[in-house]
């Protein structure tokens, strides 16, 4: 079985091309493939697989492939903004789409991915929207922020010290309500014209490297600050993440966010490792972290 | 660049066919290739070098093939019992040895290793040397235990209780003085006859699903429990680690380790790639874990 290892900003993929819908990838396949000391480890899987051949979630969906991305516990996601452009990079780099306009079929719909002259790729992130105002509590601060939905929830909060003083580890959400059971916090911090820097606690996952619809969330409440939201005419922010730059353009119809994304390697799994059992249940057991 | 990644018994490596040792092997590009984010990822690099070709590290033995082994911090390690396994079986996979002895050349000299009839890889990890009695603060607990020499320094402590419920975090030696400097800290608990379980806190790498030679201790520790140690008639000990299992046979000359030893996958590390910036530096900025 062929792979490729990919990365947008460190938010890492294991590339599964299974054009004709051949392979059965069961959680367990894909919590082992992300397995980062059993397999070969990553953040998700993003398995290449033809539109017409993807079953009813690319049902009436026109682009020839469809992204199909699994966390890294197995479980089925809906899109990935990271995720998205690396599988477009894949295909045009295999001669499966001539680009430099890429449509790819995902869980949430058509998005439009487009490789750019410097080698970048912007995605179609789709709708953002302002909920309302929130707070969250953060080791011994609370935190101002706004609730943002691009699609998943965020409470996105603005700050004034640097964004790595602030204590991330177990942040949570006291307000608005409807985000107290569970939504990524990111927060930011202006550095200079339209250019901000963000930390995120992704819900389930923790702090990561990078988030797609975090870095649109981040970019939406510095152009609320800025008295730039909402706006006909939109304006691109730079978003410093851990794990590199990206681009945000934010709007409330349709968010591009523009970024690196890079093929690490590629080659072929091991026909004993796939015949082989998983090792995360014994992880667990031992109370290590799930990398 | 060809790579493959293997591990055992989940302490897993990036293994680099550099044959006539024409590559430069930077630590910056080792690190790069264990970042589990930006790289393949892994907790050490093994290099498969001729020993003619290894330079003065490798002076005076006499195996064909050289163990260049790195951290994944880049820095160069002298021996790992998981790797050298690991090392065994890629060499006999591709025909660079026949089986089922090899010797391998390494920076802590030549180490027999040798294929077993059912899969696992046998190492002769050396001396191992009993220093005298220690103590360890683990959490609110104060742990007895013994100081070991396996090449390496290590505490190693029987415990009562399921090894899972010792708090191991941030695991510190008491005495002797001589290994309050940073030492090896394992917890081990008898299961059954000849059968222990174990966790380890590694020196500079925390708590790890296994380590070869703290299995060599923990067998030794249970050995002198067991009123065995010092002994002319070796004796296997199973010995469970998070990442699966090991037999070890404790030895004051010649203890012997046994495990698996996987490959997970092969293949080509990307041009690109090669040619672009590590991204760890940006990891510890941002006060993430170097994972």
């Amino acid at each position: 079985m062929r792979f490729a290892k990919g990365h947008g900003t460190g938010n890492d993929f294991v590339i599964l091309p299974d054009l004709d819908g051949d392979l059965d990838l069961t959680s367990g396949l894909a919590a082992r493939l992300c397995d980062r000391h059993f397999g070969v480890g990553a953040d998700g899987v993003l398995r290449v697989v033809r539109t017409a051949a993807a079953g009813e979630d690319a049902a009436g969906q026109h682009a020839e492939w469809f992204m199909d991305y699994r966390n890294a516990d197995g479980s089925v996601a809906e899109m990935c903004g990271n995720g998205v452009r690396v599988f477009a990079r894949y295909l045009i780099e295999h001669g499966m789409a001539t680009g430099p306009e890429v449509a790819i079929a995902t869980r949430a719909g058509t998005r439009a991915v487009r490789a750019e002259p410097d080698g970048q790729f912007t995605v179609d992130m789709g709708a953002a929207t302002v909920l309302g105002e929130g707070e969250a509590q953060a080791g011994r601060q609370r935190l101002a922020g706004l609730a943002i939905s691009v699609g998943n929830p965020h409470l996105a909060c603005m700050v004034t010290e640097p964004v790595t003083a602030i204590d991330l580890s177990g942040p949570r959400v006291l307000r608005p309500a409807g985000l107290t059971a569970g939504a990524n916090i990111e927060v930011i911090r202006v550095l200079r014209d339209r250019e901000v820097e963000m930390r995120v606690h992704e819900r389930g996952s923790g702090l990561t490297l990078s988030c797609g619809t975090g870095a649109v969330a981040a970019a939406v409440a510095a152009a609320v600050c800025a008295g730039e939201w909402p706006t006909e005419r939109a304006m691109p922010w730079t978003v410093r993440v851990p794990g590199g730059k990206l681009a945000v353009t934010p709007s409330a119809r349709a968010s591009l966010l523009t970024g690196p994304a890079e093929i690490v390697a590629s080659g072929e799994l091991a026909d004993e490792w796939l015949a082989d059992l998983p090792g995360r249940a014994d992880r667990a057991a031992a109370g290590l972290p799930a990398t």
